[in-house]
């Protein structure tokens, strides 16, 4: 049966050749260092935008691995990630997923908000992360052994999820779990200044309206503003837009819908810019 | 494997060629410009027939890029976006998606209504609206890197989103966002009289009965009439059916099935016209 | 690519020849026409069988226009309209749905109770249904422009819609509306009389218990009797039935099973008759 | 394109060559010969077992036209009612569905139990309902227009329909209906000892205990012994069962899980018996 | 059109040749076999595991008919019973269903726990189940008579089942009904002595603690321990395990997994071996 | 038809080879194997992680049989496990499921969280688990009888099922029952130190953790810590990381997202350690 996998020179495409910018925030690195050499799944747990996706690229261009992130959602399936059989004219040929792809070259394998993908995907991958570390190819009747290098990372969102959408135990007590949060205000800054184009002393402002704005969670927000949020703020400001203006449309408008809270926004960003 | 994409010279049947009449309110012309160069996918928030399908036709004119429309319903699935594979004969051909032309071309993708999409629709955006801007393309296993000129839009209708149908923050976290609301009346008045073929002065009563209209919002009125029909009513007097039964069909009628509000309605025609 | 389309000469198969029997009520027919020539779409609201099919039947003959109607129901996609691929022999054919064969050739669509579509149905007439007048094909990658003879008209009933089965406003607004009753009684009888094959005499019984029953709504009763229901009765009292026989079966046991109901039908029957 | 539709010859398979027998209750024959020549769609309405089938077949019979039977269910498609398209090694074929073979050789097509049926095959026969009286082939893109002799009826039984399964007004409002209910006692000894095969007067005494276990409905019994069970009891009681065994595993067991129910039918067996 | 069926010699392996262990408990078998030859089709009542299946094999041999049983379950469709065409190579081939083959030689088909199949599969019964005795194959446009020996048998265990799982009363009322319950006490000693190979006093002692169990229905039992789980003990303690722990692992873990429910059954255990 | 099923070579991938590390905790070793020889299915109910999957390989590898492991999930269907035929070039191809080969070749099926499946699935296995023995493999019309050396084991957590996704009585009773819980606490430290590569004082303390951890459920715990898990802390600890850090990422962050249940845990862990 004829198969079309990726070939050991396109997987290289997934391999991240520029050192990503980030900046540790504690024992994060060496934790994840520790995971990889133990062969042990790694979950990712933090709000939106507060840099999880940047840390697995930031490690995987440490660890010289290439990355295969895949974002999950609802309609994401086992065969998606393992692969399917197509027919291409008079010929049935096998297409490896993503996840089949990682496993085979030993790259880390990224599920995005792994929470969101269907049971059967999140089924799949046990096998994987236990003892045997194989990824059984049911659709060809055949097993895939995982190379040493072969990791796999998860992300999670605790903020948002709902009863029916949690994780069952016995996918979670798979992974070892690192916590994320915002990074703390001046290396959030610096990150903002640096990524957005900006100021320090304006990014510094920016990040004390993300505070600010994160301390109305509970009070009918339900995320605070992402650190991805203060860089698109910081990028229209560097284009030209008068700062208040900016602040809302990237700090204001995309968080919320509900005039009060907008309006109490708008008064942080006013205050403090 | 043989593919069925756009050429390039078809693409240009999505090129707006005719300047748009679009008459601008605030900054929003500016904030959109500003979003395009700094590569900042952009959301659109506003009721409906307010005039933002309108204002992104005159964007892309403006910016002279190809604009890639999508009616996003409940049914609309990434694979629709994307693109699939089809049997032609003996041969499977790959056609790309709306999504995949416009990355492809740099042209303007906008999703109309976003909302509706189903879950892994809204996913597929993900790596499109960070700093990757690359569309994965699982079907066929490859990336495809966005140029500078490709610019994601959405749009969303706050008022009437169930809680079952809102944007995850995850997702509304990844694009600047401009309110549009119904242009102030000297402007809306402009508008329905150049577009409704009317006086200036008919167009002025048509765009009182709107905003008398718009107050019974709250009072068992879902939505406004927009300035959409505000024109309908427009064109139908100027194909000579009486103001009054014009304004009747097309600003009581199409917005209630309420009696009582269709009594309220028509009073307020009977009293301005 | 192959494709099987209805040629001229097929489409002809849709045009209306004889004048339909069609009595107008007020100026519904000045505003359809005003309607079609400002190239607006127009939805019919009105309980079932009160007449709104005939009266498109009625107007496309009036206006020498191929009339295509769909029957909604919950299971009718987007792709029913527009059309699909199919495998013929070895090679993929395109077929064009009832909406492209309309718009292809200026006919009037008319989609009955349109509510009941799926949501990708109802969005997909979007595009058609404001400036752009165009259908986009996703599935072959086009844009059909519909020519000025082209026309929308869907019904709708408001009188048993769900909360779950409403139309969007975003779709509603779409529309010059034209509101629908059941005929005042005189005319109702000459309708009754021609269509059934009585005398108008005992038309005129027919509709004074249709009117009767009809104040039963609210009382238990869904909805009125309609029009159609008063014709069955006729044509079987003109085939022999026993009038009180054939009121009972044509007027009270098709719209309820409830036997209080049908009780109070039968007396009203008993007394007109 | 090849198709594969019933031959005239396959046809008579479904024409009824014995007389069934059927003993006429009220005028049922005669509404039903009127609505035929009328070219009006009939709904039978009554509960399980009373003979809705059987009349349906006694006046195919007696109009000597062929009878296509559909028992709907949940999963009845339109597609399943009007036909599909089939590859055929290298070939698509055209399958009529039994729908529209009977609309193309003008038999009698009976959609039992319509209720149960999905929406879009309730609805696929609203142009057959109508003065139109043709199917519209939507998968084909062409019209087949009734003949005389096309008749549709539906069998539904009110007594368990749920507000879910309700059948639309605007579907009810296109049938003349004829109410059914269990024969006469004296007529249904006749049926019972014919098509039993035992005397008149153990007929008569299956025929009572039918009678006062139908008075158990409303006290936790859905609903009575059909006349179709009754016939059960005296086929077993005709092959050597004992008349009280019989009665219990037809008239008892059948209709109730219920202990306390078994009994008291249990009871009212050996008190007749 | 080619097509795959059983061939006569084929359904030879579906015929029982040695004559299965059942021991009658009342008329049950003379019931059967009014029934068989009076051509109704029976339904089986009563609990898990107390010898319904068992039955059905005992009369298939009595009455030399082949067997084929289906276990019903939520996803089996009325194209799993009936049969579907398969592309072969180049050709699309008929495959009977299991239902069909039943039919096509007069076997006996047993649907166990019907109630759990979708509605079409309960539904499709319906032709085969009265006075027409024919299996419509809608899929290919035939009718299949069913020959005399043919016999249809569903099960079902009213214990457990919910209201949305129920029977209609129009399927209820198709079936003579013969109810079932666990052997008297002296009976079932019997089967478990012989079935599980252990000694009549041995077998005495199971059935005693099996009887105390099941008096713990409607104390927060589900349902009581089958004569199943009986043998199942007796064949563990037949291969040397204690029988205190043979009793414990097939007779309290596995219908219970409430801790106090499985103290309460060991107790009965201790105190009865 | 062409079949590809797996060889009597590829079998051998599933049989293990090395002796895997179990420490038997009671009698679980004896009741599996006289169930393995009397031909009874097992079940293993216990929480996640406390060596139900290890068990089966030991048993697997003591028994000498081919283990072949399912991890079922919401969307594992009949035919997932029974097999399909595909499309390759021209031909139609059958290919085994992972359950047709563990009953062609006589294999250990180990069905992981047997009750995540669909009711199709459960299903399926009825005529397995009873004196029957076969697979019925319906798509090709044929049985597949069990040789003696093929047994059925299926896991279950109790913990945590809900109400719908319970397994049916009528599926319980037919399985033998093993009941598993965490290790006792020397025995767990042993396997902890030895799998863990950490001193056996070390593994001591993460066991008085993981015990103390166990005492929280029920007070807003869901499930306790598994043995995985405390191997997972001294996996970390191995590696360098430090003691308490190691714990917290794998003994407090995977099993609980809410803050104060976290402090709880890192209490427990500062006050051990």
């Amino acid at each position: 049966m004829a198969e079309r996998v990726l070939t050991e020179r396109a997987i290289e495409e997934y391999r991240i050749t520029d050192e990503p910018f980030y900046l540790p925030v504690g024992n994060e690195t060496e934790l994840f260092e520790a995971a990889y050499h133990a062969r042990l799944p790694v979950m990712l747990k933090g709000p939106t935008g507060c840099g999880k996706t940047r840390f697995v690229e930031y490690m995987a261009w440490r660890l010289n691995r290439p990355l295969i992130t895949v974002a999950c959602h609802e309609d994401l399936s086992a065969t998606d990630l393992v692969g399917r059989f197509l027919l291409e004219g008079e010929e049935t040929v096998w297409h490896d997923g993503p996840l089949t792809t990682a496993v085979r070259y030993g790259a880390i394998c990224y599920l995005d908000e792994v929470v969101e993908a269907r049971k059967d995907t999140v089924v799949i991958i046990h096998p994987l992360t236990d003892h045997r570390r194989r990824l059984p190819i049911e659709k060809r009747g055949t097993l895939l052994e995982a190379p040493p290098e072969f990791m796999l990372v998860v992300s999670y969102n605790p903020g948002y999820q709902s009863i029916l959408k949690d994780l069952k135990q016995s996918t979670r007590q798979r992974f070892v779990s690192i916590e994320f949060d915002y990074p703390p205000p001046e290396l959030e800054a610096e990150i903002v200044a640096r990524e957005g184009g900006i100021s320090l002393e304006m990014a510094r402002d920016l990040v004390l309206i993300g505070q600010k704005v994160r301390n109305l969670r509970g009070h009918g927000l339900e995320e605070g503003v992402s650190t991805r949020l203060l860089i698109y703020a910081a990028q229209l400001i560097a284009r030209g837009i008068a700062p208040i203006a900016a602040a809302e449309v990237a700090l204001a408008f995309p968080i919320t819908d509900d005039r009060d809270l907008q309006r109490s926004i708008r008064e942080i960003i006013t205050t403090v810019i």
